[in-house]
């Protein structure tokens, strides 16, 4: 209501009171005047009451409305949506695992190293990391991740990859920076229904999704890669949960067998048709191989390599320390033939006789031994036989224990014993000696963190000083860096590190 | 009106009647006493519901102020331009072109393939590349966009690239990544006005801008690129819109023709000025090419390499599908001289004779058939003479189809059918033969989508069966992969691939 | 309050009032029963306006609270997390140093280039570098920064670089791309306290935080990278902040002397022990150098490379230009010796001799001569003997002036004067011949800018003309490309480029 309407009839009763009225009438006329005026007074009051309730209650109405629809909706949709991009949930996000550092022996000169440095290490036996790795290695994961209007996701991942042992800023020319990853996976698909529901399906060059490892002997337990296609949890049943995928692995350039032609080259794929099933917490892992003509591979004179392998691992993910405490434990058990005899890295060995037959067992832990006090034991152990030679084998077994006392908020000691007993007999194979022994190493690494507390937090800058020491029989293999120049056994070595993961 | 003015009178003429009634009156007066308290009350009344009301005003005028001046002023302008940066406007975006897949023979190795595959190919003769791709090819492109006060902008776009026929994961050592773009480009430069208002300048390595392509062939209709600068979008008339740049690109380490010094190679470089002109739909692009001293690299006896060049295109962009229903077409006639007869990728081609002149057709469209059924006609054709030697002759046409039938929200069934007639005669250059053919291929692709609808929405994942065949005269040019080990026509391949951009 | 229950009795009121009452008395019974009546609703309307101002109160509050807590607390924690993301405080950012463009001679090839085109520039003798890159160099660095709830931040950055004098967009198989930093740095550490207070500590491999450079020489004054780790900004005195580091890098494959095996190859690695100290305006750096063997290295007959060798420089930061106005200056003075003698790129050069000595002065500024004139002169000079060879000496000086003229908003004309002198006596060391002489260089360079406006403001896109001319007598050095085919002195170059960093 426009606020003259009514002062104006009351600008009109004042004009009556003050026209000089006078006498008893006069009062009792002015009384009533006087009440008829403050009547209509206090009806305008009331009127207005009723609008300032009204506005009063608009205005509440309105501010709820405005601040939670408009600011608590639209800007809250707004500003979701923007989270979802910084915490990587859409569009682009960035993935890292990388270290970089250096590793110095006694004579002041870069030293060998690396988990794989011993004899057994070319088949897969690693020892601890810690200490004992002398490169930069770095990768760099790029995701793009799509939301449809139907629900569907997409996710888009490549990475670009490096490793060096030069400590030289610029590497151009000798440089080995490669792209690991291109694929592309699919998943919340309203078309997939029943036992398709929450399943996922991808293409491209890729590390399996499944992939997992012992961190401390930087091992995965199985490590499943190429370019292929597949389709991740299917629901077979309640408590099943099944994954089946085709990969490829490029075999180039090898020598064939009996060629007319001397310079002949062969090429061939490693065909890998891949399955994990989840039930609980077991995992059953079983894959097939073919490559086809690679049996015209030259992998020395009576031996013929493998066009077919199988491959299978049975797992425990376990969500404590071995029962026996708060932690985690892992334990797989794998057996491979034929190709499938690299149990690790599954088909990426072409020389494998198709005799070849290898038995992994790995296991690791983790867990508080006290307060600050956390430990991580580990086991990795193979036995394998007709591997590239008919009568060939090699046995080896790794014990490892990282050990870490977290002493401030940034900062821990960090041990880490290993060792590894070996027995390999190559028969001759590649110019490689029969070798039987031991290898220990043992690191003690103060370490710098920007949180201390687990096992799986990084990011980590270390010192370290390590011992290593093996039996001098091992100096003899042929085919590892020990007892390379200067290098026989009782080896000191120096050095600092970051590690990053994100 | 100030409210005061008029109740001032109003509280003198009250205090007036108020003032000494006597009499009979008395009980009149407790009356007039009530009267006047009820009066007094009444102002006190009125004047707090004036507050009130001010109050109120001012509540819903601070409401909308705060909420709309704060929230919806402050907060919306911090949210606006961090979206800015979500959505690539402004600072970082990534953005992706990448397949990768494996393509296996009968033999279960890996199939010969890629659109070039031809004997024409190596001319630019593309056939479709559903079903034919042996490869993992991804580009990553890095942009940064900036915004400065005075209104301008600029973008900076770095792309590192890689391709690698190799299935495996690490391909360190014998990888291709490169850096295949490093620009700036700033655009809404306030010095710029008239026909420069709108215009933007670039220098650095780039793709051109106005690159665009027959998708289903993996042949761009021209790919002009290399290092140069230039200036897009002067406004030169009402209807013409043009382009200036320069582009440099590297001839390098040729063999030098009659050079006392048999090892010596020649570079020189290879500059091309080219402009695009836009009228309305028509485009009409002119290109000069001149290399230094390329007359005096050795193509072959007798042959001399041409010097400059001359390239030009008269394309058509047309909205719909030639005219005959909702879709979209292009269509452009390509001819080109000297060095610029290679007709697609300008200057890249040092080769080319003085008097080689090509002349190219490419064409293509999309459409719905009908609700679910879309496809997507192409035809790409070349005359080419006096190309490497004095009377070679180059012809060769390509007809694709790719048809797609939409099924469900994630999935369509995809077909192309291509067709590859050729001629070409190249009067013995680099030991190729004179052949005469055709070429067909055959692809059924079963295709996952996050999202069907249109030709353009990546990503994709498919699988497929492809069945090529050809003449058996291809097989002797001896400059494709026609003829080589097992591949000789007849040939039914099985694959499955991601392909993503956004 | 709800409003019927005083809006009964008043209407009761109203309808006692209608129900035919009169007299005087009856006017006196009206009177006072209105006057009740009058008296009720007014109390009526007090409670209202009571409860609307509590209203209102609670309104203007809630508005407030609402506001500020809901919108201006969580929305404004949220954004402002977001806020970190997008400026790069936190999460994922992106920065680039990138530099695209052709120069060409007059003979309309690729012209030689690069600032350390002449025979001094073996030694790091810059000059000029506008109109003077022939090159597409472009780092792409991809930064990760962490925050933790303790208060520690972690920084992971990786650097991807490359750089090619090819002109063309795929480079694959010949590119030099590669990773040039790996490295972790953590700051704000809660366990670091006293002069440990506001240290950061890394490791991994990087360029040295406190490099910095003559940027239109393209000269770092020092420049320190490589793998290793160390400690920046302890606080030991009030005015004495102090970084410790250490640094390696590979020497790699080198000729050993006297070596029984003719093939045989050295390998060490090159420590640095690092410190940087600042003292207000004032750096000192000094680096102990030690490469074991190093002394075995072949570097021609009779001379000896050094095992070990010392590095200092003093530096002056000035806020002024050198205390005549406004702008900047940097003043330095190096000395090395031993593997110290290779005073820009520490520890960088292996084939240095024990007695080598090189002192090194560098010195430049930046003003404003007038509101549109910018200017900014450089110097860099040294003096190095018995590097290579014994009695072999190595002098030069660069001077250099560049000057900036501000025209528009956009577009700017720059200058740029460079002159070197020189006096190299190799004493025969790697066949090259004693020259002496100077070269000098003039360009001019229009240039365009989204906001002109200081020296450090990229991107800029330049077109160049530079003039370029020297002493015959250089082009005999026989290690620089001047003298090369057709490049003797008077040269004209043309060319344009676009430079980035952010």
């Amino acid at each position: 209501m426009d606020k003259m309407t009514f002062k104006t009839p009351l600008a009109i009763a004042i004009a009556a009171v003050s026209l000089g009225v006078s006498g008893a009438a006069m009062a009792d006329a002015t009384m009533e005047e006087r009440l008829a005026e403050l009547e209509a007074r206090i009806i305008a009051a009331e009127q207005r009451a009723d609008a300032a309730e009204q506005r009063a209650a608009q205005a509440e109405q309105q501010h709820r409305e405005v601040v939670e629809v408009e600011s608590d909706a639209e800007i809250e949709e707004r500003l979701a949506r923007v989270e979802r991009h910084t915490n990587g949930e859409e569009g682009f996000s960035f993935n890292v695992y990388a270290r970089s550092g250096l590793l110095i022996g006694e004579d002041g000169k870069s030293e060998n190293g690396g988990p794989y440095l011993t004899p057994a290490g070319g088949e897969g036996g690693a020892v601890g990391r810690l200490g004992n790795e002398p490169d930069t290695y770095a990768e760099a994961i790029f995701n793009y991740r799509m939301r449809f209007d139907n629900g569907a996701k997409a996710l888009y991942r490549t990475m670009i990859a490096d490793g060096t042992t030069s400590s030289n800023d610029w590497t151009g020319g000798e440089s080995d920076i490669n792209v690991r990853q291109v694929f592309a996976e699919f998943s919340d698909l309203p078309s997939f229904t029943g036992a398709f529901e929450n399943a996922s399906i991808w293409a491209g060059k890729r590390f399996d999704r499944d992939n997992f490892d012992i961190h401390w002997l930087d091992s995965d337990v199985v490590f499943l890669a190429g370019t292929g296609g597949g389709i991740y949890d299917m629901q077979l049943a309640d408590n099943w949960k099944s994954n089946l995928s085709v990969y490829g692995r490029s075999f180039a350039d090898f020598d064939v067998v009996n060629s007319e032609d001397p310079g002949l080259e062969g090429d061939t794929d490693n065909l890998i048709l891949t399955s994990n099933n989840y039930f609980g917490n077991w995992q059953w892992m079983v894959n097939g191989l073919s490559a086809a003509d690679n049996d015209t591979r030259d992998i020395g004179a009576g031996q013929e390599a493998a066009e077919n392998g199988f491959h299978t691992m049975v797992a425990y993910h376990g969500d404590s320390f071995f029962g026996m405490g708060e932690g985690n434990y892992k334990a797989a058990v794998i057996h491979g033939q034929g190709l499938g005899a690299e149990t690790k890295n599954i088909g990426a060995n072409g020389d494998l006789t198709d005799d070849a037959a290898s038995t992994r067992l790995a296991l690791y832990g983790t867990t508080y031994l006290a307060p600050k006090w956390r430990v991580a034991p580990a086991v990795l152990a193979e036995t394998s036989e007709d591997r590239y030679a008919q009568g060939d084998a090699y046995d080896w077994a790794t014990l490892n224990v990282r050990l870490a006392n977290e002493l401030t908020q940034n900062f821990e000691m960090q041990y880490e014993a290993s060792y590894q007993w070996m027995d390999l007999d190559p028969q001759g194979y590649s110019g490689r000696n029969a070798v039987d022994g031991g290898f220990s190493k043992f690191t003690v690494a103060p370490t710098f963190k920007p949180e201390v507390g687990g096992f799986w937090k990084r990011p980590e800058i270390r010192l370290f000083t390590t011992f290593s020491d093996w039996d001098e029989e091992l100096n003899d293999y042929g085919a590892s860096s020990l007892g390379s120049d200067g290098f026989t056994g009782g080896q000191w070595s120096f050095g600092l590190q970051s590690e990053v993961w994100f």
